[in-house]
């Protein structure tokens, strides 16, 4: 499944020797046609990795024949040299295809400011070429992790033609554009332009409205290949609602396996006055570490909800604001509702309602609590 | 010392049985003139507690004869009650002490969300009366600790003047126009628009660039006020220094004492083509949680600070970016500089530099750690 689910694709994982546990760390997915349109989204971070920086080159055709992903390092930070070891990898890919390098996106995860051990990455390539295979995207899918706990994968089946992905993250975990690593391929036969509609959209509303940790990457890169094997054109709707859910499935699991969570917070604002108004607070509450403590404590501490909605430029009446917290509604008009001790927290999905009264708007963002292991998890990992 | 270090103040701190483990709780501190005139900045936070809102009207007449200070309550998100409540804190301070309700400044610092026990409190304000005392600094910022492990004062010793003070706050320290609860004391003899822009200028320069956890507090009341009883009128630029001294101390105290910390972080930037560039980034820096957790684990992750300023808006170009943590320039030019080793982070003073090569502006953020600590404090707060 994953990204060899649709028709026209070809993925390997294997281990190079990047990563020193042995661990699988490279990947590499084909698009063995008859099209190659192809699309993507990276972070909007200014300070980008190399591998973001060539591939939105790359993606500036609209073609991607294949893609190189590699896990234990995110080749940022690292100077011209980290630029000309991207471009190397592209090359090397290239030859061992047969397809233009210009044609081959890049894209790496793992401790910035360090350079890839390229003695290892251009053999692995090779490597993973011989390896390639049309059931290999779970194996593509394993060896992009890095903190992950699991390696995440997602299809949509529509009428003879399919969209599947997978992605990476647990870590540096909200996305200003694009987040992560996720490769979307599809057998549908779309021209690039249609295929970057739906991508923008869909990450827009679904990795755009993750924020585990509030650290936006230098990495992020989301891209969709489209092969037309399946020979098949689905209309525009339809394809981005398909696009639009596999994004949303992958999105929920890397929340669900972020680093030292302990609880997913689904954070839903209604009656803004605007989408951005609702996106602004929710992304605000997302961000609060306080409440990100009260939730880990199975407190349903709204107070922190108020403060943080209160940092916002959103459009409200503090003394007409409504919280429910597992829809209990522990805080009416601004001030004291509900008795708190009716909210039930056991369970890992906690759900915040923040009602602002000022219109009709709404939007989702997904969060995690803030707990000791992720303090623990990422106070060592250069180490 | 402390608010009664300068002439022609009185104050006193008493349990008056707001918090349940019986710990001083209510604090007053009175101007006996012959001047009453008082500046105040609050927080910037829209949804503002029931005394922060009496107290700016207050604020808005330039006098202040008295200010009521509890803790155990943040008398905020608590309706229409909550304000009565403040109104009956201060009517009856005036009642106690023979002066205006309307000069009479209230401030509250505790959980959100609850109203105070007026029952305790009010006799609570008729005892603090009768215990006021020219010594009585020291208690009073005894009485306004929450989960502050120490009390925080300061004095500035000026020819025939004095500039003195008190703090508290411990968590939800990251003021966006002042912070936390602060009353400063002066006998020197100013006009409240005089005392206005020399505390506005401090409260910029020091509270407002401190950033303990990113969390804007609904309380945040720093006031000034000027008893006159030295006879004395300094210069306004001399003045405005000592202000500014004597919250530079007790912002230092403030972030020394944060909840759960093991670290305090001196952010510098430098190089900026403006100041507020330079706040910007500074700020950008001291919320990145990965950021906080690495120093938290005495280790120099430089890639974190540049994914941290990469999400700004200031000016700067990737490939010119320096970055110091305690004088070493582990990055360099956007990539990798001097030897990570060589970072000694051993002691709880951290210093990290950011050089962004575009100006000659700079400003400093101060900051903590991310711990365990920090969580498990915070994920019980309230129960």
């Amino acid at each position: 499944m994953s990204v060899t689910a649709a028709k026209g694709f070809q993925a390997a994982g294997i281990a190079a020797g990047i990563k020193e546990n042995g661990n699988p760390d490279l990947a590499l997915v084909v698009n063995s046609g008859p099209r190659r349109a192809a699309a993507g989204v990276f972070t909007s971070n200014r300070v980008k990795a190399a591998p973001v920086l060539w591939s939105e080159q790359v993606l500036k055709g609209g073609q991607v024949a294949a893609v190189v992903l590699n896990s234990g390092g995110a080749n940022a930070c690292t100077g011209p040299k980290g630029f000309q070891d991207t471009h190397a990898t592209a090359e090397k890919a290239a030859e061992a295809l047969g397809v233009d390098a210009a044609e081959v996106a890049v894209a790496s995860t793992g401790l910035i400011g360090v350079t890839l051990p390229m003695d290892k990455l251009l053999p692995g390539v090779e490597a993973a070429a011989a390896a390639l295979s049309p059931h290999g995207g779970e194996k593509a899918a394993i060896a992009i992790k890095t903190t992950d706990s699991v390696h995440k994968t997602a299809v949509f089946e529509g009428e003879g033609w399919t969209v599947g992905g997978m992605a990476k993250g647990a870590g540096m975990l909200a996305p200003g554009l694009a987040t992560m690593l996720v490769v979307l391929t599809t057998d549908a036969d779309l021209p690039a332009a249609d295929l970057d509609k739906a991508l923008r959209e869909a990450t827009r509303l679904t990795f755009d409205r993750v924020d585990s940790d509030g650290c936006m990457s230098t990495n992020d890169t989301v891209l969709l290949l489209a092969s037309g094997a399946a020979d098949v054109t689905p209309g525009q709707a339809e394809f981005a609602e398909a696009v639009r859910g596999v994004c949303d499935d992958l999105a929920r699991q890397l929340i669900g396996d972020a680093e030292g969570a302990s609880k997913d917070i689904r954070i839903e604002v209604v009656g803004a006055a605007s989408e951005d108004d609702a996106v602004e607070v929710g992304r605000s509450i997302a961000r609060n570490n306080l409440l990100k403590c009260a939730i880990h404590g199975e407190d349903p501490n709204w107070g922190r909800v108020l403060s943080a909605i209160g940092t916002t430029g959103a459009a409200f009446e503090p003394d007409r604001l409504n919280v429910a917290i597992n829809d209990v509604w522990v805080c009416k008009n601004g001030s004291v509702g509900e008795d708190r001790d009716l909210v039930d927290m056991r369970y890992r999905e906690v759900k915040i309602t923040a009602d602002l009264a000022a219109g009709s708007e709404s939007a989702v963002i997904w969060a995690n609590d803030l707990t000791a292991d992720y303090v623990h998890e990422n106070s060592a990992y250069s180490s």
